[in-house]
């Protein structure tokens, strides 16, 4: 089905639903797409007469599954749009499968473009789910223009070969030696960022949607975020009271580090809290009121995103060692969850 | 354990733990104690030698509880603090203890105020968690003042004799031709004027914390409430897309009624989607903005309390009934989730 810029196989998700014969299936289905989603319920309903049950709570990612929640409305299928599976995730306790929303923008305009931003020579190349699918073009474009095109493949949280996440950024990590900088295909800037915080190589971002290419941009968003983190790091210098903030969410689950972030806290003498959550926001934090400081394990673009939303600092493990003199700043890291 | 005027009985909690050799323990516990979960924890903590997790989404009674998304923290045992338990919901997928937060407020003076507010003679008593231990209190004032004090158990959600939750009043609503009025204990609106709007009955409100009587403010925000929702009803006599909102919170599941309102639906020949919810809020439901009315099935406070919040009307299933001419205004209903 096409929608808005989008090809979404649900043809053959409709296929397996009337295969197996499930009754009830629940749809999940990102921020962006969800004004049309009363049309792809349409289209299931009609050709599968399955009854469809919307998950609404938002979703920011594979790592956002709703599986055990919706067993108990009887839901026999979960389809999870606009995101590719998680490999290292497994046991959904309802099957799920994973439709990516593929973008039918063309993308050699924008990556064309790109070319007079490239540095070097050696090019790694990396995109998100929307836009997998056209990596070949970008190679192509490359070749012909005399680059060298570099794509790998991930850790065991990447499905696909030149994928990031928002928290995931192996599948340039890997190839770091080998390139002289790094070409990003996508919207947004928090993918692009992240690679750049992370692997400290040039990166430039080409948006198919908008034929633009970005590369002061991303580099003066990096320098406002680590002044942001620097700040955050000096508020927390002070802080005897922390919370530890675990995601419920099954990708973001990381309990390990939580826990050594506590033996951490009781070596420094510090009182902490392991506080899990499901949905972060302000006010299901502004209850615990006597916190000088979060430390957030869960998605990193909790702290680094949302930060001017809350009122008391949240900070990534990585930047608690910079507040507990474990690191230096000068080797901050931006927290990734790697698998 | 006493905190700020309450006594919890963590006590016993811990030497459950101890005794059944939990290692991860998870605590469930109301926004308005969360300043105080530090203290709690540190007490279980060097108590048992359990790990302690709090749980930090927002949680507004037993309807909420967490057990599922918990599981996957190795979690062995929950405490849920500030609500008791709604016997109707069973199968807990970790053991899960109920420990009321009760109010160490005598209830005598707001008792006593209230006499010269009371009509008639037969008085219905109700209140909510936190003084269910103080009702005895209640009966002894009235029954010296010559007034005959009624007490009686609710329905399969409520565990204890005169206790009403903010969508279950049936503790009153059963005694409701043996009562001239009703005397609610407790602090807050919402119950008074969800048994006001239920009953039809006066309703007195006796605040233990303030001293406080209320009769004209709970009969004005009856009114209040009334007319905000004649103005939703008005506001979606015209909509075509409607969306069914189902709780995803354990007692708060009614996926009978959603059936039962989507065949409504379908007879009607409107389009409607059921969209399933944890947590309620605009941002959730802001993506889906082709639908021009939402019928919320989960928690009635989301349809009565947030109505301002949100940009779209939000009704319950029986202001539905006027919406599609089933159902007069003047037999308009409270919307509760009864057992």
């Amino acid at each position: 089905m096409q929608i808005e810029g989008y090809s979404i196989d649900l043809e053959k998700v409709a296929q397996t639903i009337k295969k197996k014969g499930y009754k009830t299936v629940a749809i999940q289905i990102p921020e962006g797409l969800k004004r049309y989603v009363l049309k792809i319920v349409e289209f299931l309903e009609y050709e599968t007469h399955a009854t469809m049950i919307v998950s609404a709570d938002p979703c920011f990612g594979a790592c956002d599954i709703v599986n055990n929640k919706l067993k108990n409305l009887d839901v026999e299928f979960v389809i999870h749009v606009g995101h590719t599976p998680i490999p290292e995730i497994e046991n959904y306790c309802i099957p799920t499968t994973f439709v990516n929303a593929l973008s039918t923008k063309d993308i050699t305009k924008a990556v064309e473009k790109s070319l007079s931003f490239l540095e070097g020579k050696r090019i790694g190349i990396v995109t998100t789910a929307q836009h997998l699918h056209s990596l070949d073009v970008a190679e192509n474009i490359l070749q012909k223009n005399n680059f060298k095109p570099i794509l790998t493949t991930g850790d065991a949280r990447i499905s696909t070969k030149g994928q990031i996440l928002g928290c995931d950024f192996s599948a340039g990590m890997n190839i770091i030696d080998k390139v002289d900088c790094f070409l990003f295909i996508g919207s947004g800037t928090f993918h692009p960022v992240g690679l750049l915080l992370s692997s400290k190589k040039p990166v430039i971002a080409a948006d198919p949607y908008t034929n633009s290419v970005k590369k002061q941009e991303i580099d003066e968003l990096k320098d406002i975020i680590l002044r942001q983190r620097y700040g955050a790091i000096a508020n927390s210098k002070n802080a005897s009271k922390f919370g530890i903030l675990v995601g419920l969410k099954r990708g973001q689950q990381r309990m390990d580090l939580a826990y050594r972030v506590r033996k951490t806290f009781d070596a420094f003498n510090k009182k902490s809290l392991i506080i899990a959550l499901d949905n972060f926001s302000p006010i299901s934090l502004q209850g615990f009121s006597n916190i000088d400081c979060f430390v957030s394990i869960a998605c990193p673009r909790i702290a680094i995103d949302d930060y001017l939303q809350y009122k008391i600092p949240i900070i990534t493990s990585i930047e608690l060692e910079i507040v507990l003199g474990k690191r230096k700043w000068e080797d901050y890291r931006f927290d990734q969850i790697l698998g």
